[in-house]
């Protein structure tokens, strides 16, 4: 038995409440060393009456290491646990003290959950898991109001967007839009900034209570998001507040009064008379002058930005807030944040934008969710640029499994791309390509969330290409892709398996993969081929019927107990085959 | 190179700041896998300008393991990072996606520590790294008023305490008592509970606001905390806020009243009219009927608890809590607790009664310290029941190490016995053993407790008879092993090796241990034989003039580089040999 292979702490996704009665908890081990692991549990305070044995189940497996888990429902909320692992003929006990030959004694040192409290289980809000998101860069959607335009605005069918450009979409083109939206079957809009700033991007924010005079105003942003609601669409929209702009009244009343101004502690003043070159002499977004970093462990600016989180969902009803940078503010002030707006909406969205493991920030006190980066990068890598074989993605994806509790990946948000990053369609290089990744995108574990105007086939490299003003040219629109992205977007939401069901990869080779999802009785396995040629896969299917084909371009045969699927080249299947 | 065997995440002890400008990460690997360790790091967004090279050091090893650790210090508080690994000819990168061969181009999967904020650094007061306590059990210390005892006390003589027996023990005989305590050098108290309550222990607390009438009242405890202020000695109080006792009024109320009651969601009632067999049909402490537990995510209950922490400290000048079942309370419970507190006095102190690892815990949000059980039971194991060799004790002491950052580390609350454990001397059978387990626990990184009594020869088993009576008769206290302790506590207070220095085991065989402490140029070497046979220590000692013996009776002989250090059976030595 490898013991240094061996993982588990009480704590972040090794031991967490699921649900209000439900805990998971998970090892780590070396890939193939363990035929068997088992999990001896019971209440601290009554062992001898409550003691009980659960075999744990391998839940995934990567490259180096095999991860088990079982779900467990403690009557008195307590629980204490150890690991029973069998390698062969070794048997060890695994505690919290380490490995041991012999069975111990008594269950002190032994693995502990000390209470399950309600309050703090990890619950993200019950519409997540349904939803399907539609990101807007609003300065490039759509124009619907000419007379609110920023001067010298390009024309909306130049395509080469330079960073400091202007094409006057605003809020009005969105609404002007919402049937489009409406019809692509979407249920939830994520706007990037709309707020007042001097950017086309409009993450420098001069004034967080007012609508940017370009986009419109707060009755037009009222009316759009009550217009979206009457259609069951969510909006959420991008709060900034790790850093303002350079413009924004306070930092201006720190660079005419200095260490008098009252707003002196809401920054990270170095030095005064403030320095911009060759660095900012006070901390920034990066190095970005234009973007002072704002001190939310001061008490005033915390109160100013979480009561400018509360207004705009007071005001204006939005569902959500997605959070700009928001590791490199303190903890504190999103726990704060999360307590403030839970209180207005209990089903509010927060949605955290952190590239890296952003476990800390997804305890249930901070965040609902985070953009789920290095699982972009895992499908881009597999199905847009092709670096990896099917079986390194496999193995990528269940590294990543289990690096968070279960909820936590129900709810991440997916993206394959976004006005940070370069179009999807361009990574990919072709539509075929394109159309497995966002596949996979929508029956992936988690929110998916199409970046506007990647259902048409919009391309566009890194930014400012990525944000070219939204192709509305029926004839230049890609009205096959925007089928697909229809259909996908409606089998996802007819399928409780692809919201909400288990998630497995049962087959990974070469450039072929099969994944299967089930919740109760409902049982979807999805084949792709990622490939030039054609190719058969053969898997065992435990089923008593012939599966029922809901979607794709292959085909299949069944023996016994073992499934035989052909696909065309760059074919796939979604295949229902329920119990 | 055992790939499985690396870990490193950037959380936890393996990436945290230890003060405002330094962040510690560490890495740990397979025992003897690896020759080298180097961090390359620099800012996210300016890397190629700010790019480092920092080795990391072993700072410990276990029986599996390897730990490395580099400080480092990033310039603009954010630190992105991946390692350098060389284990033969073998050298790979590791970051946040694993493993590769060649040096990775960018750094955008590197490990990430976002932004050093200096409100979420973990800092424990500044004096706790200099306290040395003594627990009182107030019950038992002493009876200075035998006008408030209880009915039917026994006589002090009595040294077989029943579970529910009476001594007559209060506050008075502790302020009587206050020159001897002050004589031992300790300039901190932990008293367990002091409020109203039915038992002699008094964790059912009946009222939360008032002093247990047979220990003295308020104005009793203002002057008590007084007279230890004044002689330079802290007072920290236990809080028993996990449950209330059976006779507390809100529980009372919710008995008599049942779901009408305004208490109602103080406590956690399961069914009503409540039962009390086979189990309580509400949760309490344990299955304790007489303990029920309160529901601090009740925003009322909430109020009231802190309100009584706060009280305490208003009226009285407390300078600290000890949390009584800490891990069984809601996190968020105890952050707001800890912000109320340090609101009115910054450098009160927060110690959690927690056996288990206590990591969620101890993010610099919740508690300042935690009972070090975990420590307590390898000190008990090595030098108390000899069930493990030097070798063994050493793997103990340095696998703890590395799962807590350093100042984690340094303000831990080191007891080796208490009020519900055997006595140490019970358990270590007799003065020799007893004298070098608590030679470590004072040479120890972490703060010492004494038990009361402990340092005068008293005996005791499992509870209640570690709660005999204080034994006051000079005749019956061993006057030597008093002597032993005052000497160790003037040892620890006259040197900052021992309270901040670095902490290494340099030499670990058989039943001999060598530890080395450093702080600036004050280098403390610790010597142990604890063996019924006289030993002779040879190990490589990197001094440029001979070691000054400060306590202990060995002796030794130099040779270039080495020294050669003899101990009798049980002998010990501490020397001085400053840079």
């Amino acid at each position: 038995m490898i013991f240094e292979a061996i993982y588990h702490r009480a704590a972040d996704s090794y031991c967490y409440a699921y649900d209000d009665n439900l805990i998971h908890i998970r090892l780590r081990t070396k890939k193939d060393d363990l035929q068997m692991v088992k999990a001896i549990h019971g209440d601290k305070y009554d062992w001898e009456h409550t003691v009980r044995e659960k075999p744990l189940y391998k839940m995934a497996s990567d490259e180096l290491f095999d991860y088990w888990q079982a779900e467990i429902t403690p009557e008195h909320f307590r629980l204490r646990y150890a690991f029973e692992l069998v390698s062969g003929e070794q048997t060890y006990w695994y505690t919290e003290s380490g490995f041991c030959k012999e069975k111990p004694k008594d269950p002190l040192k032994f693995f502990d959950y000390p209470f399950l409290w309600s309050s703090e289980v990890f619950k993200p809000p019950g519409w997540v898991k349904e939803a399907i998101f539609y990101q807007i860069f609003p300065e490039r959607f759509a124009n619907g109001d000419p007379s609110n335009d920023p001067a010298d605005v390009r024309p909306w069918e130049d395509s080469n967007p330079g960073p400091h450009d202007f094409y006057g979409g605003d809020l009005q083109g969105v609404l002007d839009r919402i049937d489009y939206i409406s019809s692509l079957g979407v249920n939830a809009i994520y706007f990037t900034p709309i707020f007042e700033a001097k950017t086309n991007h409009k993450y420098d924010t001069t004034d967080y209570l007012k609508v940017d005079p370009h986009f419109g105003d707060i009755e037009l942003l009222k009316k759009l998001v009550s217009a979206f609601h009457d259609r069951g669409i969510r909006v959420i929209l991008d709060a900034v507040f790790n850093h303002s702009g350079f413009w924004f009244a306070p930092f201006q009343d720190v660079i005419e009064k200095g260490p008098g101004s009252a707003y002196w502690d809401w920054f990270h003043i170095k030095e005064y008379p403030l320095k911009y070159e060759p660095k900012p002499s006070y901390h920034c977004f990066a190095f970005e002058s234009h973007m002072p970093k704002l001190n939310t462990s001061n008490p005033e600016a915390r109160k100013y930005l979480l009561d400018v989180a509360c207004y705009w969902v007071q005001e204006c009803d939005i569902d959500g807030w997605r959070l700009d940078v928001a590791n490199e503010v303190d903890h504190d002030f999103w726990r704060e944040f999360r307590k403030e707006l839970k209180a207005i909406k209990p089903d509010f969205y927060i949605l955290g934008e952190i590239w890296h493991d952003a476990m800390p920030w997804l305890q249930g006190d901070q965040f609902d969710a985070v953009m789920n980066y290095p699982a972009t990068e895992a499908i881009i890598d597999f199905f847009a640029k092709e670096t990896i074989d099917a079986e390194q993605f496999s193995h990528q994806i269940n590294r990543l499994l289990p690096q968070y509790p279960q909820q936590v990946n129900e709810a991440a948000f997916n993206i394959l791309g976004s006005h940070d990053t370069p179009r999807l369609l361009t990574v990919a290089r072709d539509e075929k390509r394109l159309m497995l990744a966002a596949l996979f995108q929508f029956i992936f574990l988690g929110v998916p969330c199409i970046y506007y105007g990647d259902e048409v086939g919009m391309r566009g490299g890194q930014d400012p290409d990525c944000r070219r003003p939204m192709l509305w040219d029926v004839e230049e629109q890609n009205q096959e892709l925007l089928d697909f992205y229809r259909n996908l977007i409606s089998l996802r939401k007819k399928h409780l398996a692809l919201q909400d069901g288990s998630f497995r990869i049962i087959y990974a080779q070469n450039r072929q993969l099969v994944v299967q999802r089930q919740h109760a009785s409902e049982q979807l396995t999805i084949c792709f081929n990622h490939s030039e040629q054609s190719a058969t896969l053969d898997f065992a299917f435990q089923t008593e019927s012939s599966p029922n084909i809901l979607m794709g371009n292959g085909t299949y045969q069944m023996a016994e107990k073992q499934i035989s699927v052909s696909l065309p080249p760059f074919g796939w299947l979604v295949a229902d085959a329920s119990l």
